[in-house]
């Protein structure tokens, strides 16, 4: 017997339906917000991510050789693949506004909430660098979240590179990406950990400490002007300003808290302004989806240069989420009806209706075992099946048909051109 | 700058959006047919195609060794993984009718109505022998097909691997499986190529001639009875009155007309009862979809013995005769509006509207590029914008907004509340 890979799903009708659910509901929300649907390869050359990737990025990917010798990969993220394809285009007006909902790979142990496929709504604003774009980003993760009935569950933790470079900076820290890699460790280490290993990067004890602060406390974007520590303050109000602003358009789009978090940096090397992250209020998960303003990347990858912002809402920490709020479950189907009949030429009968039945939305199968009545009607209902069509021998011979509602059981009888109109009738009682 | 690899697909929305239609109906089809979804993980052990899939298919796999040393390969095709997944499990009530929509790898050269990575609709039904289930399994073919628009394109060729066996033994062949491969070829080598290699595998010249004469003729399964060769005949009664009452049950689905046609026998090796293939009528391409009967896979997989009846559908032979059939456009976007705005002011007004016109269903925007508002109509209509929400300078002195139908060019001015109603207003004229 051959088992499935480690890592990877089997998924079921019972997980299935609802990730189809979730999956639908990204794509509609996507389109409300104008975002028009791409879809990008599964396999790239392994260079693509060379450029600009994290350096872990590129050890947890599933990559092998092809015929030609060119390492290929099953793609880890989706942002490059999208710059690839836009800058191949000369032709697409910007900006541009492009989702896409591909399966992704990693390499990496198993655990709650990451499997070594997933599958990750993205979606980027290309040629716009406004704070506009900033909080269409935003709102849209917000918006397909409280869409999925997360709205309270979750929220908001934004932060700007250039404003931590600045910070850094201040901080007396030269070695600006070693800080990033330190601070995407801060909420993962212990406070004396992270400050031993601070102190090695600057000698200015005073600011380091302001810094420790800074990194502990979470601001709520309303309040950023007011809030924010003077030490770092003065040449940053630009930025400052561009932030709450950027809050307070999501804000008339989601009731989404949105708090400033200068722990949040994103891992991935190629952010240059705003970086976000979701969060379950409740601490339990991982983040909910992480984005931000890329900038440079464009012009690293292609040589033409085009302002982006981003993100990526992976499908596992969704469904985590959708689980524990109990939104999970499986599709009532009341418009399903199962034809139950007793012989050969019931049957034959039954597959004469079924294509009307299917064409006025419902759904609709024969149970062809020619089990007892009792029997269809008790497979029926642990089927979840809305209605059954019987067809038994008296049915048959006066051409009648017998509708069953098999929540309230009741029952109704009538010709063949009825039968539409009597599962109306018996779902309005 | 990085390509894409040979023979991947890069989607932009002139494409997806067809595209992702095309899924839609798969999926709402077979929702009607009241199959579940299931999805399967795109990586499985090599090993998992080496029990019966055919061995030109394990040649064109992308495959590799994990860092254990085993053979993992990308899906070239979803019926093992469904298997795999359907006897892991003893708790799921048979008769079982699942659908999946996963993207599959082949290492060939790609060609038209080929790549290297596609997707295909993949439909199965398991434990049911009955010829019910054959039946409804290309009746959802069908009605997939007929629902894309495209009756009347195509036909169903059908045949029966028992009855080839049959015809085979009776030609005096022996060597069954080089039968079959040389019939698969039937279709794309010359008679005369043909007619040799067939001499090979038997001496009964005049059975062979019957053989050849069979293979080259369609049969009207309506008229099977009468028309099939009685050199074949007698003794597969059963089979013929099998077929036959299979299309009849077909027919009540589908206007579709199905065929008999004895050089189908589909390439891979497990099928066992029915086999069958959906063909464009014009002859331009592949074959749109194929299936068959593969009562013996489940046991020779698992170990647990189960019947079952399946097909596959790609997606890219479905994309160019949707193509011929001028049904590959992107939709209209009649239901999505353009906030047109002139000052910062007035664009952080259009983000206080946003939120309801999309929960109202419609998909908006604003443009935020402050150009002339000629301009930014231009945009709106070069982006098939249904509609133009304009708030310029005395628009926003007077708490109004102008609509503008942007089809008809015809124009409403009202209160910010009245913005849903003036669209329905404008829709109507």
């Amino acid at each position: 017997m051959i088992e499935k890979v480690r890592g990877f799903r089997d998924s079921f009708p019972e997980d299935m339906v609802p990730r189809q659910r979730m999956f639908d509901i990204m794509r509609q929300t996507a389109n409300k917000f104008c975002f028009s649907p791409i879809d990008i390869p599964s396999l790239e050359y392994l260079e693509l991510y060379k450029i600009k990737s994290g350096d872990e990025l590129l050890t947890q990917t599933f990559s092998f050789k092809d015929k030609g010798g060119r390492e290929l990969t099953l793609i880890p993220e989706a942002t490059p693949s999208v710059v690839r394809m836009l800058t191949a285009r000369k032709d697409i007006r910007k900006p541009v506004r492009w989702f896409c909902l591909p399966k992704l790979w990693r390499y990496e142990e198993p655990q709650s909430g990451r499997s070594r496929e997933h599958t990750q709504f993205n979606a980027d604003i290309f040629g716009d660098e406004s704070l506009y774009a900033d909080a269409e980003i935003i709102s849209l993760a917000c918006a397909t979240l409280d869409k999925l009935g997360l709205c309270g569950t979750y929220k908001v933790r934004v932060n700007n590179r250039f404003l931590m470079e600045k910070i850094l900076e201040r901080a007396g820290i030269k070695q600006i990406s070693k800080g990033y890699s330190l601070i995407d460790h801060f909420k993962k280490i212990s406070k004396e950990e992270f400050e031993k290993e601070l102190m090695d990067l600057s000698d200015d004890k005073e600011m380091l400490l302001a810094l420790t602060e800074l990194l502990g406390t979470e601001i709520k974007l309303s309040e950023l002007d007011k809030k924010f520590p003077e030490t770092f303050k003065s040449g940053n109000e630009e930025i400052i300003f561009r932030l709450m602003n950027t809050a307070k358009l999501v804000s008339k789009q989601t009731d989404a808290e949105l708090v400033y978090d200068a722990s949040v940096v994103r891992g991935l090397g190629y952010y240059t302004g705003i970086v976000f992250e979701g969060f379950d209020i409740k601490g339990e998960f991982r983040s909910i989806f992480g984005g931000g303003r890329y900038d440079n990347l464009c012009q690293l990858l292609s040589g033409t240069s085009m302002e982006a912002v981003g993100f990526g809402m992976g499908d596992a920490v969704l469904e985590l989420l959708l689980r524990r709020n109990n939104n999970w479950d499986a599709e009532v189907k009341n418009n399903s009806v199962v034809f139950c009949a007793l012989s050969k030429e019931a049957i034959d009968m039954c597959f004469s209706l079924v294509k009307t039945v299917r064409e006025y939305g419902y759904s609709t199968t024969v149970d062809t075992s020619m089990a007892s009545i009792s029997n269809q009607l008790k497979k029926a209902g642990a089927n979840g099946m809305g209605f059954a069509a019987i067809l038994g021998p008296k049915e048959l011979e006066d051409k009648k048909i017998t509708i069953r509602n098999m929540k309230t059981g009741k029952q109704a009888v009538g010709s063949f051109q009825d039968l539409i109109q009597m599962m109306l009738e018996l779902s309005e009682n």
